[in-house]
């Protein structure tokens, strides 16, 4: 276990929960379920399987500082700025290679920064089985049991049994499958022989460079490029130089998809990506009449309201009302039935269109 | 008409509009309906009927300022102030002595200052009408016809016709009721012969003053004595030792209800006393949806919303919502079922019971 370093990748926004995640307050930066930010969850439920040298986090140049300021025990140097926002396929790959420069033959457990996880132990007990696995060769996804018909998340397949190990069955990957339609996702709901696809990975690092090499001969190049550049003065200019020229390109598609001995184990953790209003309402503790609260106006005053979430630093008063998110953030009120959070997403767009990027 | 003053009623608080009115922010300084406050609609709707000249009103020490500059083109001095709140019988009084002093002989229309009056025109001829009748020695009060069976108002009941005046039919005035129960106010409806007490009289200043003292000889005394005293330099002591000795009683049971000559006159002219987010609701101007919105943040994204009244300066943004009432405000947020809007007065009572008196 001992060369096992965690990359977290926490660049990115996202406006599924709108009006509190904007483009400089994205998901990873709130305070979501508990009263530390996600980043700083994600951070914080690695120990005691990782020490903070070595975890490593790829995010946007201008997240840096602040993701810095929320995990200060973590070394500076192990945040790894992409100059713009490439997608995962290049962010991967420039995580993988710092964490190579610093630590030959690391294996590296690619994991997220905005996702909720109830069994934090769980994690780290997949985590180590998924090393000991990745450590024969093997490049390990965890597979996410699912709850229902998800047509928003990608799906993998898995195949023959591979290996038990550490009390988790391993199989060998057969096929992922990006956003099903709603009858595709029921019928793997009923196969069994589905995971959702959570982002995370587990690998050696020479193991996933070689992935590079031979299907994304172009990106490795330009990687090997920036790697041999690191510690060096012209690091930032060569970055600024080569990073530009990546195919903006999923990790899936790069290299999961195509990948030689791939595994997935699936696991039951109380996973959330936190995805909506509504799944955050799922993730958080309820009252007696299944309301929950956030922010620092938590004292609320609800008068026959039962189902509703409320997330404001002011003192809100519901009278009569059911099942609703609100919301109150900078400026922005938004009242939604809960069922229909996922409509903030047009609202964003409109929003966007009519140039009130303030707002965004 | 040379001789008919207006006593504009300006006192008091309420809480049935919170969050929105205030201890110190009170119905009648509210814009609700338009974008001038109450106070300013109800002087206005008198032009042409009156001159600002004969405009009195009668408020609390702490409010004359406001009102002072709401309708600066009233002269100051016809602005009455009131020691401390002590109901309309002395409130009335206090005006009348007033206008008394300064036009003896004067007819006297009370009126308020925070109901809504659609039909402006309308409220000038009847309040003409019953100047005319009053005139002619008769204590005239304005009957709104009713349109449901309210528990909430006090009741009217026409007796035996009296005179066709201005276009309006006026009758004997055949007793009061203060709010009735529910099967009584059907009755009431169905009968046709009861209109809902609006609050606004009409009559000879020195007509209801002989009621006073036939029927409230101890308040009488005590407002002949502060009369005596106006235009003298003993004036703010005198009020100061007398006010406090005033029973605290309204105009309808103080001399109303006991006062002979008493006429009525139905008048339909899209009266409501705004007395409820609900009724402020009926009141104002809706899209194709229902939704009414106020405030300056007028702007609102509706999504799939429909009958919901917003009140908020912010960005709002609804998405599948119905018949809500949301109103944002001096660090309340309410979010309400229209039909369940009355419950604010509950949550008033919770929030003075738990001493938070800054929220109210």
């Amino acid at each position: 276990m001992d060369f096992l370093h965690a990359l977290i990748m926490a660049g990115g926004g996202g406006t599924r929960l709108w009006p509190l995640s904007r483009r400089d307050r994205p998901k990873q930066m709130l305070a979501l379920v508990e009263n530390r930010t996600m980043f700083q969850i994600s951070v914080e439920r690695l120990a005691p399987l990782l020490p903070p040298e070595r975890i490593f986090i790829v995010t946007g140049q201008d997240q840096i500082a602040a993701l810095r300021a929320d995990a200060p025990h973590i070394p500076p140097e192990n945040f790894v700025a992409e100059p713009c926002g490439m997608n995962t396929g290049p962010a991967v790959g420039l995580g993988v290679i710092h964490i190579q420069q610093r630590a030959p033959g690391a294996l590296v457990a690619v994991l997220t920064a905005d996702q909720h996880i109830a069994d934090k132990a769980r994690l780290r007990q997949v985590l180590a089985a998924a090393a000991d696995l990745a450590a024969r060769g093997q490049i390990v996804t965890l597979g996410i049991t699912p709850h229902f018909p998800s047509t928003g998340y990608g799906y993998i397949r898995r195949g023959a049994p591979l290996a038990q190990i550490g009390g988790f069955q391993a199989y060998h990957a057969d096929g992922f499958t990006e956003k099903p339609d709603l009858p595709t996702a029921l019928s793997f709901l009923e196969s069994g022989l589905y995971s959702w696809n959570s982002g995370m990975f587990i690998f050696q690092a020479g193991r996933i460079l070689d992935e590079y090499a031979r299907q994304q001969p172009h990106m490795h190049t330009l990687l090997r490029a920036i790697q041999d550049a690191i510690g060096q003065p012209d690091y930032e200019s060569t970055l600024a130089e080569k990073w530009p020229q990546m195919p903006r390109i999923s990790i899936d598609y790069a290299v999961m998809e195509g990948a030689q001995n791939m595994a997935v184990i699936p696991i039951d953790m109380g996973w959330s990506d936190i995805g909506s209003w509504q799944t955050l309402y799922e993730v958080l503790d309820h009252d007696a009449d299944g309301n929950a609260a956030r922010g620092a106006g938590r004292d609320h005053i609800h008068v026959e309201t039962t189902g509703t979430l409320v997330y404001s630093d002011r003192r809100v008063v519901t009278i009569g009302v059911e099942d609703l998110v609100i919301v109150e953030t900078d400026g922005v009120l938004l009242v939604c039935r809960r069922d229909r959070s996922e409509g903030v997403r047009a609202v964003v767009e409109q929003l966007k269109a009519a140039g009130e990027t303030d707002l965004l």
